[in-house]
């Protein structure tokens, strides 16, 4: 782990960029509490393009120290400063195009865009708490916040660190993610924005069914995929402290 | 108003039985603040039968009251001590037949069940909040919390004193409560047991999508009918703290 910055925030969170080999990411902490004890960790989930995403995810990370959880995120493969890759282009090329022109998003492009992000962004999670927690500053448990739901689904069910998911139902799901859903067994919170134009919600009512936790609860709010409420970043914590805590 | 018995509950909780004509009602009201400010007024809504469904209407009574809200709650008309309707126990026979049996529930069962008590009930609930809301300890806002869903809706869209409302979608509702959804223009929190095994599930989610609020939001969680998960009553106070406060 190669720092590359190093800056404090408003209200004493202390932002950290970093690289992890080529991958790079952003850890906020929060001001150390007194007596220091180590701080639970929420794995902050995006879209991908760090840079474009960074307002966002600075203001869930502001949330999230103000309850006292550090927060980390990565860049995903083939977005931000990643090199590109030309299979994920293409199959986002004809995501985009039938989301804007209103028809079905063939089962085959979900699959050539988010089965590839999946299988090489889970493991580069892992490899990052594994170097994340090694801070003394962490000491887990560990909460995964954000999109892709596939993602957050997969390290739901691989990584036994992961205490608890909200997961953000916000993007297209391949069949190899109901099959993840079955497996998960710890608590998750899915939020849909039900009138998300990029999303399908009958796709993600679908996934809520298939989790295979009895502990999983369902958010869903009007305001489109960006424009999720204010008081659920509330919501997002309170999950947290009943699980994590 | 002819209060019948009244008593204090732990924690300072005043609770009074009353009668208005023949229906039978109860007021809870929180230990008076200092200094005393009119309280908020939240009704609590339930499937009939005051005497059985007691013990979870007391229960929400006292989580209303420790958040600073009195709660109010009526008898439904045919059920508990009032008179019952040869119509009503027919249209709820064939309900209970229908959904023990796994069949689908005729939408003239539903209607006949449902649409008297919409009918009667709401001009009921309206005259009980004139009466409350002259008790000098009550000042409004007024909210409601609880099922029939479609009890709730209709007073939702009549009521001009109601703010806010927890819609409870644990039951069946005819044509007409769609109808009335489309008027709705409060915010509203929809409560939906997702393994309801006397729900339709379909009907609730569609339902919300009805609401023509935007101000709407659906929380959704597994343990069946009477299996709301206790934190759930937090989140229908901080509701109300965002919109009655």
């Amino acid at each position: 782990m190669h720092v590359t910055s190093l800056r404090h925030l408003d209200g004493g969170v202390l932002e950290r960029e970093w690289t992890l080999g080529d991958v790079p990411g952003i850890l906020w902490t929060p001001a150390p509490a007194s007596p220091p004890a180590p701080l639970p960790l929420i794995l902050l989930g995006h879209p991908g393009g760090l840079r474009a995403m960074y307002p966002r995810l600075a203001e869930r990370a502001r949330h999230c120290a103000a309850a006292g959880y550090a927060a980390a995120t990565l860049e995903l493969p083939g977005s931000g400063d990643r090199p590109r890759s030309a299979d994920l282009e293409q199959a986002r090329t004809e995501l985009r195009r039938a989301v804007q022109a209103g028809e079905p998003v063939p089962a085959d492009t979900v699959e050539r865009l988010v089965l590839p992000l999946v299988e090489t962004s889970v493991p580069e999670w892992r490899a990052a708490l594994d170097v994340l927690l090694e801070l003394p500053e962490l000491g887990g448990p560990v909460g995964w916040s954000g999109g892709l739901i596939s993602v957050g689904i997969r390290l739901a069910v691989v990584e036994p660190r992961l205490g608890a998911a909200v997961l953000f139902a916000g993007s297209f799901a391949p069949r190899a993610s109901f099959e993840d859903a079955r497996e998960v067994a710890i608590p998750v919170q899915v939020l849909l924005q039900w009138d998300d134009e990029g999303n399908d919600r009958q796709q993600a009512l679908d996934l809520f069914d298939a989790l295979g936790t009895r502990r999983k609860t369902l958010h869903a709010n009007m305001g489109g995929h960006t424009g999720v409420p204010a008081f659920e970043a509330d919501e997002v914590n309170r999950f947290f402290d009943r699980h994590l805590r």
